[in-house]
């Protein structure tokens, strides 16, 4: 059958490729090898001369690959394709079933990859931006409803009207002058408690007990807070508790608002004034009380991270958040594998330093439990060194060093776990930036 | 309708692109649909027989991607087209409003940003470069305007020239010179403090008083400084201040002249040596005013960071301080949040250590006011660790490795904001150094 | 010859180029310049008039290259070309032998690798897979052999199903146990030691002697194990015995069983409890060998490792693993240089602290030996830093600090390495997560 | 003009391109305009029909690009063009001036980048590969030169041949025994100088004189070598000397031989041995000089350096070299910055200490000297922190804190800098390890 007339003509959306009937009889059962099949005898098609020419309306482009398939029998793809019409196309031609040749996998699945995190980053946004949309289609429902988006995005984004920048501006104020507060108070806790414990560990002495118990006298008179600084708490604390508040009834989805440790922080801040307002003179007497009631307070500096709503329109930051938030299996693992350096390495050096004092030079414990082992073990993992547990034996030192050079390492790691994810979505967070606005998507 | 003649043929920039009327139709309005709407009766065009080949003065590459709208209701883009192209020719077929496919949205964001950055990149880079080839178009403006841009260059640029190199020789053979009187200076100060402030603590015996008072005198003829350091240093200050002066006139831009922060402290340090000039004796008798000369006096360092200018070249080194300047919303952020860190866990570690050491075993405080905590955060988050003050009771211990661990991860956090930052803009500065001399730009 | 006759028409795989018969003459020997051959006199080919169109079912694409060969004497070729389906072209065309132009080289390599780490990671995956498969082909072998496979993925893959999981917290719950009889245990021991060794140092007073042998006597019954702790290791053990039968019968693989690491560690963890019953009171005598005893048995924390199994599913980490794994090169190599500068900057810092006390000022040495110096440069270059030693002299400070700079940067340098791989394997692994489950592949 | 025969027929290369002649006259000048104007008036070709289609033998898909030029006005340039191809092509088509649109400049300068990165790795590695393949041209000149590579090539490549594995081999165990031998004598010297030193500043007691005399006399007896183990490191260094000369009269390039750190460290090796034997027992009366022998034995820990040639092939290494190679500028610059910090944290935080304590609370000074200051510095820039000085004002913990947030930055800064070189490098070394053994290149 080989000869001139072999010649096939396929013009695909205009483009005309040319090939052998041979060429096209490789893949029986596809849609090309049926061309070259003799039509049915008595069918109209078998008198005329046969046809050699087809059209078909499809793309020419990668029509021009799935001849490539025929002639060289490795189906390969242009760089820039997308997956769907790919598969759309090899359907077509009946070649579903035909396998992609490896250089080109990755051609596809980059692009694939970059959709995906392209709609995780979409839906991170639009929780985000919906709310700021909220304002606009509520205007029609009467004044009864509409003052709660107003109220939200108010309270909530600093960034969208001068009244709501004022707004945030006084709840910073209120939330340094807590914290100018809450510093206050450490020094006369601090006080107290140096005053309080101090005499009980040494001044065991003979005459020390009567001086001691006039100074206990004394520091519960020093304790008492000075009362201006509680009243301007109880202020600080009713602002808070009204935004809180309003926030709370405003928001529109309550789970998530409940979800968020911002806002936990906030309700938890609320506790430890209302606390010692109730309880009184009676918390001097209890201070273990006062020490808990201290270290919730704490939770005001989380306050000032509200400050950071000014600077929000970082991108970057937005997207460091976004893939800590996608990659918490990672940070599960690393934590996991965190403590259990810790636990290992922590065992090792208690038995590494015993083992190594057992020799009759040195002889004095340094650590009294394995606690007091795992402490040593994260100072040195993390390279801190604090320098109150070092190991005194050879093989400790060992043990030591193996551990350093482990936590070294382990900083590092995570380098690229974090980098990799970033950079992914750091290119769909820009296409978004950039697209957006300009109507294209 | 359907038939043989129902073959349109679109020879697009003279590549013919074929397809069936019904494909056209997909999409009413287009340009390509009104080809094929009857012409109105009565119209020349409606006797003869329909017209089914159309031409079109457009690219036709692109082209195939937007027939292939038509085809398979998908719009895509090839990996290489640039943003205006594909917005114009999708305006010329009336699909403006086409949506693109998501995955081929991150094709034309990569370009946009890359030029976006190459902008940013290259306005830094001309404000350099404007300066240098300032010297030119100012020739035939007579000597009077000329020797401002020749002076300017002389003194900011060393590469430029001969004299360049060797006026920046100079200055930094005087900003070694003064740094060694300074030095020199220090030992002198140190001595007579020394001196002076250890008694006081210690020297609280009996006969110790009229022996410090003999000291004292003793000291106040140590501490006066060597007169020829003095007159060496003013000799420094007089080349400096020349210096300054000189490029504070043949400055084109003043206000950028006085907003660099190495400007700035070449101004100040002109101060200490003049005020010791006319205070004379009396700083001796103040010794507050005399240390707070010297600590002004260690901006004499950044006089070194000139140096940077004979390797000033290095690509790598700009494009990371550009970095820098462009991503200040992020280095701010990250500053708050350090704060942030530093108040939160210092608070935490307060109480913390409270709360384990209310128990009666180990009672003694080792940190009298917050402040000291803070510290100890500081120290603990940038994993210094130096150990004059680490937690005792196991409440503190834990919330040190927590402290640790944030602090280390703190560090690894910044890498990738940075990374991908630089590596976007160091892409585009070796293209504009590659592109530039060539005339390609 | 030059005329309009010297026009070639080439038709390759219907895409018409047309091209000078000089053009084509520029390289002798190709296929392409075998045309423009005069015909042999008296061949049949000879009479008529030259032929001028030539069909050739070949790449069309690709063709334009290579008559850009001719054309430009360089051969480029597109950026999405595959190696074989290049070098298949060059052969055809005769051109197996021309070099590629060196802005081309590296559009081939790139995909070249990517395939090369595609087969690297699709091995690694498989080895995991194949087991997980291992279940279904066995099944008509009748029960005899089909409950290896039913065993083995039970045992080894948590994810697996329900039974495999219970299985799998139940051995979580053994290892947390033995924990903490692990834990409880060295409190014991610690004591015993604590009690046992301090005197001997300490204790050397008159009347001591008596008291301590009275206190030993003591020590010797405290430091016997709680019974009841050691029937529960017992437990413990005889579960972790029979999980590791189990799972080492059912093995397809036995010996890359025994070389995992985990599994070496199971094994090693059955020992103490072991060789404490048959040992029995007599390990109280030989404290050496219950430290070791107590060393091995912090292997116990690797069982917490398989938790990890629960994450396993995490991509990032596989391929962080396997990264490692594959770079074992390097880490060898980072390991000789770790070494090599320990010896070298320990070297340094002794003879440097020697040099430098030899002043007569400071005379005091604060370490005895060479291995010291060891240690400290360990702990200086993790920059752990204990402070337990520090240089005193001037040369050994200088030492110091260029050590501490060095190990700053060898962590530093660690990262580009790891990424780089890391990165690599990521595309593919992400790749082929993607391809697999939609049957591309 | 403008009608049916404003049609213009290009056939570049066999694409036929269409266009109207309006198009095309947009650049007066050029190639295609000049096609547009009406022959010279008496020419031949004025008389016929106006020629409508041109035949141009070049490449058909720049010429589209081309095309655009005319239509869009604005020039772009397909992904995957070579910047060579392109600025030929422009130049013919009389476009040499054409601006480049912005969003194509980096596709290509990307590529230029690339094959300047390969020619410096190229150049690079064959500095190796040519002294590997030095031996074979040699051959044919007679045995008196042919030993020379031969010899080089045996002891400078140890993975060559079986021999120079054996010898390899055999010199890294004299490297090995050298150092024990190192470490021994520092036994003997730190024993020497422990006795020796530690009186003169304790032993000032009144029976001490005599028994310190004594002590002394001992001490110079236990100073002296052990006999055998200078013979033993006279035998390390005979073989040492001899493969150095070996290696000195065999080496191709005696100027890069001498100025290679490693081979530099082996001849200054050779120094100490020689001394001791010439010196002979005075060495003991010279502390000094024992030491300073010392310090340059520990050289010896060079040699093990060279076991890495045993693992030299992994290409990531390499790499990593020649990055550290080819940015020695953005190394000086660090170096230099490094430096900078290190003085001006320094100084302020002398001043900020002074300042502080010049309240009267604190007033012990824990440092002597500005050089105790700047070593404090480099402590805590590295984040080391022995704890050995830390600030006790208020004043000097603030500068601490920023110090050690700085110096944990740098070491963040450097990363991008080596990252983005290092990808780079190990891309087309990647490409060269690929390409090179299949013969592409």
């Amino acid at each position: 059958m080989e000869g001139l007339d072999d010649k096939l003509i396929l013009n695909v959306g205009g483009m005309r490729h040319e090939t052998y009937i041979s060429t096209v009889r490789a893949f029986p059962g596809t849609r090309l090898y049926k061309l070259t099949e003799p039509p049915p005898p008595g069918s109209p098609a078998a008198q005329g001369p046969p046809v050699r020419e087809f059209f078909f309306d499809r793309n020419p482009e990668l029509f021009s690959y799935v001849l490539g398939y025929y002639r060289t029998r490795q189906l390969h793809c242009p760089n820039d394709v997308c997956r769907d019409v790919l598969e759309e196309e090899l359907a077509y031609w009946g070649l579903a079933e035909a396998p992609l040749a490896p250089c080109c996998w990755l051609k596809l699945s980059g692009r694939e990859t970059r959709t995906q995190d392209f709609l995780s980053w979409e839906a991170c946004e639009n929780a985000h931006l919906d709310e700021r949309l909220l304002l606009n289609p509520m205007e029609g429902q009467g004044l009864r409803n509409a003052w709660k988006p107003w109220l939200w995005v108010l309270l909530d984004q600093p960034q969208s009207s001068l009244g709501a920048k004022c707004l945030s501006l006084i709840s910073t104020l209120f939330a340094v002058c807590a914290l100018v507060i809450f510093f206050q108070e450490t020094e006369v806790q601090l006080d107290y408690f140096s005053a309080n414990f101090t005499p009980m560990g040494h001044g065991a002495g003979v005459g020390g007990n009567q001086q001691q118990q006039q100074q206990q006298q004394n520091n519960g008179l020093v304790y008492r807070r000075a009362p201006h600084l509680l009243y301007l708490e109880l202020l600080c604390a009713l602002w808070f508790g009204t935004e809180l508040f309003a926030r709370a009834i405003s928001c529109p989805d309550k789970v998530r608002f409940l979800c968020s440790p911002l806002n936990l922080a906030d309700i938890f801040c609320l506790f430890p004034v209302l606390v010692e307002l109730v309880v009184g003179d009676k918390a001097e007497r209890q201070p273990r009380l006062s020490l808990t009631l201290g270290a919730i307070r704490s939770l005001y500096v989380l306050k000032l991270v509200r400050l950071l709503g000014f600077l929000e329109k970082s991108l970057a930051l937005r997207v460091l958040v976004h893939t800590l938030h996608s990659s918490w299996k990672e940070v599960c693992a690393f934590l996991l594998i965190w403590v259990a350096e810790i636990l290992f390495f922590g065992s090792l050096f208690l038995y590494g330093e015993l083992l190594g004092m057992s020799t009759p030079g040195q002889s004095e414990l340094h650590f009294g439990d394995i606690f007091t082992c795992l402490w040593w073990t994260v100072i040195t993992l993390t390279t801190v060194g604090y320098g109150d547990i070092y190991p005194l034996s050879a093989m400790g030192q060992l043990t030591a060093a193996v551990t350093a050079t482990v936590g070294m390492c382990t900083g590092v790691l995570l380098v690229p776990v974090l980098l990799v994810r970033f950079q992914r979505y750091y290119a769909v967070a820009l296409a978004r930036q950039k697209l957006r606005p300009s109507g294209i998507l």
